[in-house]
C-alpha cells in the first residue's frame, strides 16, 4: 500500500453489544484516537462471542485496513474465545506465559487468594510470536500478531483498561510502525454556550474565509452548547497551526460573545479558572436544577479553591428562611421570578461568605408548567460585585434537558460579568 | 428458515461513528428492544458515508439475517447516502412522495421558511415500492424494501426519532411478519448495592436451584451497584413467569440485605418511593458528593413531594456554620469523621425542618489523602426518628467512580432504616 495514509478496522467482540446491555464506547473513543494520530477507522464490526464468527471478521478487516483492533473476549470465562480464534486463524499455538502467571498470581494473592482461580490461567495464554502489551490495570494483556499482512492487536474490552493500554503500548507501536507515513490530524476547537447552532452558523459561514486550505469545520452541538471543530488533515504541524490560527482569527467576531475555553471542554472548569484568577470565591443557590450546578463545579478536583458551597432550596421555605429570599417577593411575582432569582444569589453569597453567588428558579417539568410559565421557563441571576445580573428564559427539552441548560446558562452569566471585570 | 427464530442485523451508517465524533447508542438500544422482541441481532457493522460500502453491508447484512436495521445516512445533506445506496442495490427507483413532500413545506412553514430548502427535498424521496414508514419527530421516513428475501428497514440516526419510529413502525410490522416464530426474551431484574460483585456470585450461585429451566442469569455491574437479570426463553408468558417466580424466590435470601425496588433501575427512586410512602420528608448535607444526591434526588419528577433541600457544605466553615457541627469534632476527628458526618446528618435535617437527613464527608480525590485517610475514605450518615446510623468506607475508583459510590451508599444507609421501620 506504498506511502498511502494506513486505515484501521475494529473488531468489537460480544453478546452483550449485540443484545445492548453494553453500549460500546470503547469503538468510539479509538475512533478518535486513531483519528488524531493519523491512523482513521475505515469499518467495524461488532461480533458474537464464537470463535468461527470472530476469525471471518478477522480475516475481512484485514483485508481492508492495515491494522485491525480486536476489542474485548479476553476474559477469564468460557464465552472469551478471542485468543482461540485467533490461533485458530493463524494456526499459532497458545502458550501459558510464565511472567504473566506469576503476575496473575501475584495479584490475586495480594487480594487475598492462596490460589489462581483455575479458570484466570487462560489469561495468562499468548499466541506463540505475538507481541504482548502489557495490559497495566488489569488481567488480560494486549497481544499483536501479523494476519495476511496486516497487524491484528487484540485489546481487552474493560474501557479503562482499553484506554490506558492504547495510550501506552498501541500508540507508540502504530507511531513506529507507519513512521512517515502517519498524517494526524490537528483540531482547534471553539466551545460555545448560549447560542442556537442555526444561529452560530448564519455567523459562522458569514465570517469563514473563501479559502479554508486544509481545514474542515464541523458543529457538534450538546446539551451545554455548540463546539464548533476545526480539523486540518494532510499538512505538517507548522502549516496546521497557521491555517488554524488565521481561521480562528477570522471566526473571533462572529464567536467572541459566545466562547468559552476549557480543555476539558466544560464551562464549570472555565468558571473555575476565571474564579481563582480573580481570587474571587462562589456559592450557588438552585432550585430547579437541584444541585446540578453544585455537583458540575466539585466534578473537577480542585473545586475548593473558589467553590464555598451550595444550597438546594427545593421547598420555599428554605429560600425564605436560610437564604431570606422575602415572602413578598415571592407571593408577588412568584417562585419563578426574576426577583426571587437575584434574591437567591444575592442571599446565597452572603449566607456563606463568597464574593460571588448564582441562584437559580424554574420550571423543569414535566408537570407544574402553566400558561404564564409554562415547563422550560427559568429565571436565573449572578451577583458579583455588588451587582446582581438576571435573565428569564424558556429553555427546551425534555426535564434532564432544561436543567443541564439552565445549569450552563447560569454559570455562563457569571462567567460574562467575570469577563467584563 | 421456516419455523427458526429470526434474526435481525444492524448496519450503522456514518463517518461521525468512525471517527468517534458520536457514540452510537442507536445499536445498543435496537440489540435491547429487538432481543426483548424476539428477533435477536446477530452482526452489526459500521459503515462510513459511501454509497458502495452501504450497498455491499446491507447485502452482506442480508444473506445473514432475515431482518436489516440501516440506521442513519436519512438527512438532508451530501453525505446522507443511505437512500441512494439502496436505489442502486435494488434497483428501484427514487420519487418524491407527494405526501411527505407537502408535510416538509407545512414543517417549514411552520418555522417561518417561505420556501423549503432544495436540499430537504431529498428527505420526501422514497425508493419505488418501500413501505413508508412514518417518523413523528423529524423529516425523514423509515422505509422497509425488501433485499434478496431479507426486509431491510431504513432508519433515521438521531436517537430520539429511531426509538418512536421503531416503537410506533417497526415492532408492529415485525410481530406482524413473524407472527407465530417470535420467541420474546422475559426479563426479571434484581437491583442490589452494597455489595460487591464476586460476594454477591458466591451467595447466588450457592443459591441457585440445580435447575435453571429456560431462565439464564446475568450480572450487570455499575457504579451504583450489580444488576441480576434472569431471562427466560423459548417459553411463553405463563411458564415464564412460573420460572421467573420460583427462582427469583430461591435467590431472596440471598439478596434480600442488598436488594432494592426501582423500575427506573434508581436508587434515588426507590428511596423517594419509601419516603412517600412512609410521608417523611429528607434533606441532605453533602461535602465530598458536592450536590450529587441532591441531583439524584431531583432528577426525578416529583421529588418535591419528601425533598425539602440540600446544602453542599463544601468550605469547612458551611459545616459549622450553616449546619451547626462543633468545631471541636472537626479538631478532634477530622472533617472526614464518623462524628462529623453524623452531626451534618442531623443538623441539615434540623435546620430544613426535614423528618429525615443525610449527611457525607470523604476525600474523591485525586489530593487531599493520607495515610489514615487515603482518598476513597467517605464517611456518611443518615439521620431518621431521632436515630443516627454511621459507616465508614473506602471507596474505589476515580474521582466520579468514589462520588458515585458515597452517594449510593448513603441513599441505601436511609433507605434500610426506613425498611426496618
Amino acid at each position: 500500500m506504498g506511502a498511502s495514509v494506513p486505515a484501521a478496522a475494529i473488531v468489537a467482540i460480544g453478546d452483550e453489544l449485540l443484545l445492548g446491555d453494553t453500549i460500546d464506547t470503547n469503538s468510539a473513543w479509538l475512533g478518535r484516537r486513531l483519528a488524531d494520530l493519523g491512523v482513521p477507522v475505515c469499518r467495524g464490526w461488532t461480533i458474537p462471542d464464537a470463535k468461527a464468527d470472530i476469525a471471518a471478521a478477522v480475516v475481512r478487516a484485514a483485508a481492508l485496513a492495515e491494522v485491525v483492533l480486536v476489542t474485548g473476549g479476553l476474559g477469564p470465562t468460557p464465552d472469551d474465545r478471542t485468543r482461540e480464534a485467533l490461533a485458530d486463524l493463524t494456526g499459532a499455538a497458545l502458550r501459558v506465559d510464565r511472567d504473566l502467571l506469576a503476575g496473575l498470581e501475584d495479584r490475586f494473592r495480594s487480594r487475598g487468594y492462596e490460589l489462581l482461580p483455575e479458570r484466570n490461567v487462560s489469561q495468562a495464554q499468548v499466541l506463540e510470536g505475538a507481541r504482548i502489551l502489557p495490559n497495566s490495570l488489569g488481567t488480560a494483556p494486549g497481544q499483536a500478531v501479523e494476519v495476511e499482512g496486516s497487524l491484528v492487536i487484540l485489546l481487552p474490552g474493560v474501557p479503562g483498561e482499553l484506554v490506558r493500554l492504547v495510550e501506552e503500548q498501541v500508540v507508540p507501536l502504530l507511531s513506529q510502525r507507519f513512521a512517515g507515513r502517519l498524517r494526524p490530524l490537528h483540531h482547534r476547537r471553539i466551545h460555545t454556550t448560549g447560542v442556537p447552532e442555526s444561529v452560530l452558523a448564519e455567523m459562522v459561514e458569514s465570517a469563514l474565509p473563501q479559502d479554508m486550505g486544509p481545514v474542515a469545520l464541523a458543529y457538534l452541538p450538546g446539551l451545554g452548547g455548540v463546539e464548533l471543530r476545526l480539523t486540518a488533515r494532510g499538512v505538517d504541524n507548522a502549516e496546521a497551526a497557521r491555517w488554524l490560527d488565521s481561521i480562528e482569527e477570522a471566526l473571533e467576531p462572529a464567536v467572541r460573545e459566545y466562547r468559552y475555553y476549557s480543555d476539558r471542554r466544560d464551562l464549570a472548569d472555565a468558571l473555575g479558572s476565571a474564579l481563582v484568577a480573580a481570587s474571587r470565591t462562589l456559592a450557588v443557590a438552585e432550585s430547579c436544577t437541584g444541585g446540578l450546578i453544585a455537583k458540575r463545579l466539585t466534578d473537577l478536583p480542585g473545586a475548593s479553591k473558589y467553590f464555598v458551597g451550595g444550597l438546594v432550596a427545593y421547598d420555599d421555605r428554605i429560600k425564605t428562611d436560610v437564604l431570606g429570599v422575602s415572602r413578598e417577593d415571592i407571593e408577588a411575582h412568584g417562585v419563578v421570578s426574576e426577583d426571587v432569582a437575584a434574591a437567591m444569589a444575592r442571599g446565597v453569597a452572603q449566607t456563606m461568605g463568597a464574593d460571588a453567588g448564582l441562584g437559580v428558579t424554574g420550571i423543569a417539568g414535566p408537570g407544574g408548567g402553566s400558561d404564564q410559565k409554562p415547563v422550560g421557563t427559568v429565571c436565573f441571576a449572578a451577583y458579583f460585585d455588588g451587582r446582581c445580573e438576571v435573565r428569564r428564559e424558556r429553555f427546551k427539552g425534555d426535564r434532564t434537558g432544561i436543567r443541564e441548560r439552565a445549569a450552563q446558562a447560569t454559570m455562563a452569566l457569571l462567567l460574562r460579568m467575570l469577563e467584563a471585570g
